[in-house]
């Protein structure tokens, strides 16, 4: 008996029988499917799967639930991953000095509407201390500085692992990752771009915005890769300017939906509603109960 | 053997094994599903589910099929309804003088996004006929003039019967419906209110947004029940406004949002993506293919 | 000499020469215009003008250039008020539990988004006082419980008065306030609705948002007056829903757009870019020099 | 004396008294100002105006006005254009294949939103003649084709010039216009790219979003420039994507987003709202008296 639930997150190549087939072997197996969402990407025939299951009337142990799910997933080359509910995800937040998306973040953690821990808060600038103070959340700042840039990027990645990050947040971290550190938090390093991607990458994408006479500005949450602001799209939002705006008035505006950007992206990543999937991601949505 | 597909909607109290014995009876029939959805509401318990099929495998007749799920639904009270995609829906389109939602639909029409016949456009003026022959579609003109408006409306649902008309969409028809006619197209006629509903119930929503003073203005599609602009949304969309607009500003931006959430609510029925309950929709997302 | 700016808001009767006249009183003075915003009601016929002056070549002191357009501004029955970019104006946040609004306010003041001193805040409540204590922001609790209530209105009134409160901002206070205490601070106290006014007016909003299935949800800041939920309306904005989402999931979503309303209505306050006519409000947009 | 309006566009470098001496300016001539807008470019320091005044008290003659203001304007480098309300424009419409922007077009100018006349329209493709015959418009078809390229354009060219035309709309017309053509219509010539630029300039925009996998798709208006697609943006807007819509889907549902967005970048510019400054627009807004 377990009073917890489990999310599946499940991808194939589409055939038939698939929804009966799967469905029925947590059936079988006793676990009653609250939830079940799914997708056909019909351009590649990928399947995807997002499975919530009450895990109340689970009759063997997990592992081997999941032994037997790769059994029974190996003829179909299925991949599958598994989030339990009762593990709390810990999430790590980089910033530089701007701290809209660090507030946002450590509030809806607080409220509850960002389920995980924060055990840490690291940033190459000492000015966000006091946000970090506020909330009681050890800070760790480590400067990028010229020669000592080279031995920067190990002490994050050292400090992650000792607080055994689950999820990296970069929330206005202006910093290049290196693609070790990338590979490291593969699909679970989320960055926000301040601009409407593919618009504007790279650095300065408010003066550019203002320069070239845009009617809207935006912001893209995506996950990290070795490609700077190429990686997989979670989330977008615009919002409308005027010529009435300068650069400055731009990128007060554009906080906004930075911040409303990343907490979605967030959010959706920390409930596992998300596959990635050749640079694109299924995000699957519903409501605290899905 | 059978090309076509098949979109069934089902609905019942949620159960353990719901999904699993729904996907593996239309498996057991030879029925690969192409898309599936579902939602479970959690405060009622009710279970949605809609289902794609390809035919090509199904090997009784489509009333056999019918048959099979019903007694296979009986136990749970399930509910449900089906459509054949090579079934082309008739739709009739009610109109006053207002040129611009009509204008929408047909082209849609025409240009394949909304897949239907539209077999005749009725209105209580004349004003329009000359769109409807733009289009060669028959244009029947049934006046609402004191006495005379108890004749009516038989009149109007004779002709609907006469074409065989599935769904009938009010496109900014100034009339009253009574609740016989509503009771003929129950979940099948479409009216679309020039506000945010419930804000502005009733007449001259744009007058009475400006008097209100609001920021924004919208445009409602619902099912039309006996209760004037209460029955179930569909869609809803607005547009910001400021205080440099008056009334008649308004009623001509707020022109686009009505014809954007009337053709998408049209859309949305026509391809048997939602499903009422208890005066709220169910409405399914997905692409062409979906 | 004088290094700061003047905002002038102006109405009257649009008239003949208006323009010319009002823009000439004040560069015969030696004040050059930075900014000049004007909108003409065209059912009303009143006149409603924003100015932004540099106060660098003034002449004579304020308050006889306050003399002089008050003279000048007799015979046409113009109405001012004036607004010196060298005085830091007071705001006072009241707040019941929620944390959201009253977070993005203090944020937003800390990094310079919203020009004001915060000098306390105020609950019935004690929830908050963690907030205020992050802030180092003066936190008053005072309790709304049976017979006290009528005591502590006058405690409130009492605290923002010895406080020299400008503005009051009712951040989710979910309190009813009195006539005597809106007088006070007519168009300078702002509420927060969490519903698309005048949808929804009154208690639960987003629980008869799910009941009667809207398919966006919203939040309207505006001036508080007598009637509850019907003053002006300064800001309002929406976010898209599904069926999937419950009262709760709303509850949570609407927050993100309350918070988003309230503070770009306190900042348009807070630069003096509103006029109220007629329970109306003509907002002037701009940038940080406008 | 004389019934009509006249809008004055003005531009020229900030200084002081300048709203003052301009507005003086037509006052003295016996001109009331209807509305007045104006705005200042804070990096470049220019003064943008639009003035629309009732001609019914011009004591002179127009020609002489004009003469008056190039005087009045010639110290201080004025640069202005002026649009007489009894003047009707006259818009050509180049298309394609498409249909949906040139009906919304052609609907917008029926029902008096958009005030123009259209003498012709233009197409590459005969495919369209029967939307210009639904509304009785000459259509010129011009094909495109191998060696014959070189005297297209001269024909369209030499069209429009014997249709008078002011204004030239690409409505999804697929073909790139040479320097000769968009210099003889320079700031007169509006396209519409289906993507929010500068994102996807360039071919099959909604294919390359469908790869990148963005969650908005968007529409751009500009004025004609010979660099592609990098003219002055007018408009643009956007709509929410998910990864259950394919390219085809997101050029179906893009298509709503065009025309919209077409269609209030025409009107603004026939409604005079636009001055062009360093490749970017300012646009004053307005209702249909401002």
């Amino acid at each position: 008996m377990d009073g917890a639930n489990a999310i599946f997150l499940i991808r194939c190549m589409d055939r038939k029988g698939l929804v009966a087939g799967i469905t029925n072997f947590f059936y079988e197996r006793g676990l009653n499917i609250v939830n079940c969402q799914q997708y056909t990407d019909m351009m590649s025939g990928q399947y995807f799967m997002r499975l919530k299951l009450d895990l109340a009337g689970l009759a063997c142990s997990r592992s081997e639930l999941e032994r037997n799910l790769s059994n029974f997933g190996e003829p179909m080359k299925l991949e599958w991953s598994v989030f339990y509910s009762d593990y709390m995800p810990r999430m790590a937040v980089l910033v530089s000095k701007a701290s809209h998306c660090l507030y946002d973040l450590l509030v809806k953690q607080r409220e509850g509407t960002l389920r995980c821990e924060i055990p840490l808060i690291v940033s190459n600038h000492p000015d966000l201390e006091y946000v970090a103070q506020q909330f009681r959340i050890p800070y760790f700042c480590v400067p990028v500085r010229g020669e000592s840039k080279a031995e920067t990027e190990p002490k994050i990645m050292e400090l992650l692992k000792a607080h055994h990050v689950d999820l990296v947040v970069l929330a206005r971290y202006m910093q290049v990752v290196s693609p070790e550190f990338i590979a490291l938090y593969n699909n679970r390093m989320i960055n926000i771009h301040h601009a409407f991607l593919p618009a504007f990458q790279g650095a300065n994408p408010y003066l550019r915005a203002f320069q070239r006479g845009v009617k809207m500005i935006g912001a893209t949450a995506h996950y990290v890769t070795e490609d700077l602001d190429e990686g997989p799209i979670i989330e977008q939002d615009v919002v409308r300017v005027t010529h009435e705006y300068g650069p400055e008035d731009l990128s007060r505006i554009g906080r906004d939906v930075e911040m409303m950007v990343l907490s979605r992206a967030v959010k959706a990543h920390l409930e596992s509603r998300i596959i990635v999937h050749e640079n694109r991601t299924v995000v699957f949505t519903g409501g605290a109960g899905a």
